[in-house]
């Protein structure tokens, strides 16, 4: 078959700060994923498009053609409205786990497709692995079912959906084109549209621990994906949400976990309750569910009752004792005063050192490791008082980590004041 | 072995505009030529070269580091000075072939290691060897032989040389990365310096029929080479030269070796004999040889011996009849008046088509085909006269070589005024 366009000529309109066609970008697309553009002509594409932009009409096209790509899924049969969320990722960011449950005892169901760790962020479902028996796998049709029944499913996504995607992201990864805000956006928002869920939420990270490091970036980040969402028909809505200091008190999988559990019960760190409560709160409003209090449903215990029918549903034992890292070693506060930086990068590579991380997607990873805070920025501390535990299976890890930690703390005289960031810095709609 | 550098960080520092440093450089070109880079983080960093550019000495290093992946030669035991002349390409140049004799002919070893053609400008190997049993290939020795007792040589280049240069020429074709000044500067100069050649005198043609299409462009380029060559400690020089309309009265192989025999026996058109007396004398003052002038070696026959030599040295008969297309069509001009533009590009891409050229590096070009020129811009001309002849041994091509001159060609009414753009435009030297 003749081909439509030919690589260079798509690659060159781009590099001379051209808008490619539809049909350009339709057919780039396609050719890429059945292999009739090569992995040399995507990756000099995807500099160009890093390097001199793509307007809104043109990412949307783009995302629409990473969709088409794959399967569709569709939700429309369900008895109620679907919300999803989808973090940037951050330390720390286990909200996930209360949060999805939390929205079905709501009435919203939550098809929440995750993936996995890499570097210093957590992955939503080595978080679950670490619940004993759970399986991240499961057929469209039993996710059906499960958000019939229940209203949550988080599970691994399938190999059908924007498979362009799956393609174009591990040749972005070893090309230096990652940070490009048009395929970062079209990357989350090709699998969520895919995914068939009727409105998203996203929660777009700011800070040392994100992946946007200026608020300016996060915003146009945000901005381009709301807008993307909404071009697709889906109600979408973005917080910006602060991520200097690890949400929480834990950074590691069965870690994680306990806390995320604490929350359901009703108690937990009181930023992971907020962000929670307000991510629900917006899933809520966007699925057009507007007369229920997420607080209460976190209080009267029916967040905790989903949560554990969720589990169950996918082979874990919520009654099981989680597993706990074979060794522990505490780092104690360097001085007395105010602690007023305790920075979510240091803190998360530090896990990621523990075994609580990977750096190869093959990689295990451990789920007793990780990282538990005892302050938060704010907090007055005394030196030498238990600042952070530091968890792992194998002791010679812990070197590694505490460099990791170097500069990532500092303690202020007593006295000084310190305003801790708020959690939700903006909100985003279209 | 542990890697110095990775391929990201080198990718990423010039994506966001920094300088690469001599450690980045030496080991990208290295592990790229042994295949520790792959192609889509080369073509990535390509693309970010081109739009983010190369200061003078990363260039110069670049050109280095593909100096030192393969062979260097060394004519230094030779009894004269060496030179060598490179041409950008263009419609109708067969300047090498009167110019290697000339130059030889005034005391100067001319080493001129030349390719095949792509596209719409010609190759000067595939014109030699339309020379009934002229042979491309020669040893290092046989060259270094033919060079002492002939002082010319036209032969391939061997694999040897620049190979990492020879691996991203192929990238950069396929990925839209072929126009990038730093790229092309240290690809024509890696290999002109790793020849060995004493002095350098470049050819860099401006206009439609050229790669660089502005002036500004051209001497962009040509001021990077002339630094490049410096640098390395060649004399080199510059001469920008207009590509507007083919040069001399031929496009394609065995018209333009004929060409290039009547301006070796003192006839030929004016354009090609200015242009072959203005490199010659360069290539004299750069190779330090004052006293001679290359006109007198025209007349004297001299330099006809040189070429009969050369072409004998190498198994071609400098006697034997050239090869003649089987069938041709005359282009009458289309009105009577001056003839004011005669498109190089036009003219280069219809003998293309009628088989002069190729589209791919492995396809066969007939030695016969090509395209007559019976006027030049500014010549006055009568409607229906012939303006051009097309020569092809397959017919069919006629159609669409003619379609390729559609536009190409412009008559103002007579009495008009019009200058013709001068050969030498500009010279840049160090």
């Amino acid at each position: 078959m003749a081909e439509l366009h030919d690589a260079v000529e798509v690659i060159t309109t781009k590099r001379d700060g051209g808008a490619l066609s539809d049909s350009q970008i339709d057919w780039v697309v396609d050719a890429y994923t059945r292999g009739a553009v090569a992995d040399e002509q995507m990756s000099a594409l995807a500099m160009a498009i890093l390097l001199n932009g793509m307007s809104r009409p043109e990412i949307s096209r783009w995302t629409a053609a990473m969709i088409a790509s794959g399967e569709r899924m569709d939700f429309s049969a369900l008895s109620r409205p679907t919300a999803d969320k989808h973090s940037t990722g951050g330390v720390g960011d286990k909200i996930t786990l209360p949060l999805a449950p939390l929205v079905a005892a709501c009435g919203v169901a939550v098809p929440q497709l995750s993936g996995r760790g890499l570097g210093h962020t957590g992955g939503t479902l080595d978080k679950l692995e670490a619940v004993p028996g759970w399986q991240a796998s499961l057929s469209n049709q039993a996710m059906l079912r499960q958000l019939e029944e229940i209203g949550a499913v988080i599970c691994a996504a399938g190999a059908g959906l924007a498979p362009a995607d799956k393609k174009l992201y591990a040749l972005r990864d070893v090309t230096g084109t990652v940070e490009a805000i048009p395929l970062i956006a079209s990357s989350i928002m090709s699998k969520k549209i895919a995914e068939g869920t009727g409105a998203l939420v996203l929660d777009v990270k700011v800070g040392s621990g994100a992946f946007m490091k200026s608020l300016e970036r996060a915003r146009e980040l945000a901005e381009t994906m709301v807008a993307l969402g909404t071009d697709a028909g889906v109600t979408t809505v973005a917080l910006l949400t602060d991520m200097s200091t690890p949400l929480g008190l834990t950074a590691g999988n069965a870690l994680e976990v306990r806390e995320s559990v604490e929350v359901l019960a009703g108690g937990g760190p009181a930023d992971v309750v907020e962000l929670t409560v307000a991510l629900a709160r917006e899933m809520l409003t966007a699925a057009g569910v507007a007369d229920v209090d997420p607080a209460d449903r976190l209080a009267d215990g029916s967040a905790m009752d989903v949560w554990r029918r969720m589990i169950a549903a996918q082979g874990g034992d919520p009654d099981a004792p989680l597993p706990v890292a074979r060794e522990t070693l505490v780092v104690p506060a360097p001085a007395s005063g105010v602690l007023t930086r305790l920075d979510a990068m240091a803190v998360g590579v530090a896990a990621w050192r523990l075994g609580a991380g990977r750096a190869r997607k093959e990689d295990p990873v451990q789920a007793g490791a990780g990282v538990e805070l005892h302050a938060k920025p704010g907090d007055t501390v005394v030196e030498g008082q238990p600042l952070l535990t530091l968890h792992t299976d194998e002791p010679d890890r812990f070197d590694r980590a505490q460099a990791a930690l170097d500069g990532g703390v500092e303690v202020a005289p007593a006295g000084t004041s310190y305003a801790p960031a708020s959690i939700v810095i903006d909100r985003v709609s279209a």
